[in-house]
């Protein structure tokens, strides 16, 4: 067996998928975060000339990157030949409860995911997930996972690209090269948020920088936030935020974009203070995020912010590219479903943020995850 | 003040009615515990002449029963002028989950329901609730409970008797005599057992014929139990019982209608005899059930079984029949709903068991009460 070492970084999905795979075909292996270990970081750089993970060495061949058709060269195809009763698309809250749902319904289940908790890894406090008065979306995710794990699933930490009937069944080809086939498909791959496209965000997500207000709204109470946006759900949001906080500055990029009801009660607010034809431009702050500076669209002038915290409801993208003309959806790219979460074509079923529902939250994913499940038994069953 | 002392036992609701009643009339009381104070049941039975509870005494007067009427005229009607954001029938799985998401937006917010926890307090042990590899139905109903208690919610143990347009509002009248008035109603009161509909089902109920295997079965250790049933409620139900009972008789109507995982323990129970295509065609005994006849369906072929407690598992009817014409319904009573819990009347929402999605599950039934409290937002701020 050749000499194989990976460098890799805690959350690069993409050296996740790399291990996956290697995992997967059985081939042994060293593993080094270079985040972490600067010493393997050094060797790394220089056996590579690399900045970027993952970087694979296979006795002296250097592979930058996940390079699938390169590493099947080396270790051979994966086996694609099972058929499963469920393809579960999407490990959030909807994909984990509809994987426990259908091992309890004995059906032959995979989940293929490109992470496991989906957006809810990203709530800092949960206070309205029913039967905990408050915990971590990180925590809360762990949970369901353990409960999926307890079951007999097959997860994957890959990512769907493709989906298409062949004959009654659906074949699914992934990122790393997986072909899977199931008599049912469950979609349960959520959305995710746009980003500002600045600096830092990543690191002050969940540490100030919020992206459901819903869940972390309640923390701010007599704070200081911002919203961005300039939609019905930005402006909802900095509605509902001034009931609790001190202060809520509206940053919006042109105009307001909302309903005209939204408008008018939001004229009447004392503790909303709009800056209209704005953008952030700047995030500040060292472990949390402590304010923001932001630019006139129009005299390029910057103005700081001392604040606590930023709702950012600049939208969302369901994560539906690879669905274009196999189900119906609506003009937002929603996958729609019925109540029971049955989508346009027999056998593809749809649960939590990715389909029509207007409630983006974890118990109601959870919930529709539970529907999906049942709904697929019926159909494999009945 | 007169004096005023109320005996009742624990699990009864028309107890807890009156109580509630005269709490909130801020009229202070002696209260007996009749099920374990000996003294007290016979002091009950001697000033009252009556075997059943709750019994009230005010100075000499007695009072049998919850009589609205007399103690309306004894300690004054109530008031009912508050005008309420959202009224939520019901504080099962969605009613609380409700609850919790209408005061986190602010709503001003009222609950009434019959009991707390709705069927779930039934369940013995869910392994499907996530975020929780096992709990009891008991444990996570007060883990709700507490939750919407933390929020500021009016909650009231009461029945709703009537629900009315008035205007732009609604107005519910209670059992008790409460008149509520909300500006929208979100439907969560879930669903009451069948019966079997033979003679002496009435007089042997909590005389060997139970509709609650949590609260009644302890109390049938090393005798002979029947449980009536196809689903999951009831082989989960024969499966506990097997490990309490000498000996489980499982009656099931056609065939099992139970997730797989269940078939798989049950069928390596030893002491579960399970009656395929059978029904119980009569109940027999004297002042408590002592026996039952089950009958062949195919061959009308009749069999007695001497046995100490039959467990219902037989399935659910609405509890819809205040709503008969004010909202659309389904065959089965079932409130008709949207996928976003929205129902024929604008106003009013609807969520869990009470309506037509198919999925009875714990999980969803919160899922969907989250639905129905943000679409209630919605359409109040809207």
């Amino acid at each position: 067996m050749p000499k194989v070492t990976v460098y890799s970084t805690q959350n690069c999905p993409y050296c996740r998928m790399v291990k996956a795979f290697l995992d997967r075909q059985g081939v042994k292996y060293m593993s080094f975060d270079v985040g972490t270990d600067k010493e393997q970081a050094k060797k790394m750089i220089e056996v590579s000339g690399q900045y970027g993970v993952p970087v694979v060495t296979v006795d002296d061949e250097v592979i930058v990157g996940f390079d699938v058709r390169r590493l099947t060269e080396l270790f051979g195809k994966e086996d694609g030949g099972d058929l499963y009763d469920v393809l579960i698309i999407g490990a959030g809250p909807a994909g984990l409860t509809a994987g426990v749902y259908c091992a309890r319904k004995m059906l032959k289940t995979v989940i293929v995911s490109e992470n496991i908790g989906g957006q809810a890894i990203e709530s800092w406090a949960i206070e309205n997930y029913m039967g905990y008065r408050m915990v971590t979306g990180d925590d809360l995710m762990r949970k369901f996972e353990e409960q999926a794990r307890e079951n007999n699933i097959r997860l994957e930490l890959d990512r769907v690209l493709t989906l298409d009937r062949t004959g009654n069944d659906f074949l699914a080809n992934t990122f790393t090269g997986l072909g899977i086939r199931a008599r049912s498909v469950i979609l349960a791959q959520g959305k995710h948020p746009k980003s500002l496209g600045i600096e830092g965000e990543g690191r002050y997500l969940g540490r100030g920088l919020s992206v459901c207000a819903t869940c972390d709204g309640p923390l701010f109470r007599d704070k200081i936030v911002a919203v961005v946006g300039a939609g019905n759900s930005a402006l909802q949001t900095a509605l509902e935020m001034s009931r609790i906080a001190k202060e809520v500055h509206l940053i919006v990029r042109s105009t307001l974009k909302c309903d005209e009801s939204y408008t008018k009660r939001y004229e009447s607010v004392k503790n909303i203070i709009t800056h209209m034809n704005a953008t952030i431009s700047k995030l500040q702050g060292n472990n949390v995020l402590t304010g923001i500076t932001i630019k006139d669209r129009s005299s390029g002038k910057e103005t700081d912010l001392v604040l606590d915290g930023v709702f950012l409801q600049i939208g969302w993208i369901p994560n539906t590219d690879f669905l274009e003309g196999l189900v119906n959806m609506n003009d937002d790219k929603e996958v729609i479903i019925d109540i029971d979460c049955k989508t346009s074509v027999p056998g593809i079923f749809a649960a939590g943020d990715v389909t029509n529902i207007k409630t983006k939250q974890i118990i109601t994913a959870a919930g529709e995850g539970a529907k999906a499940a049942l709904s697929a038994h019926e159909y494999l069953t009945g």
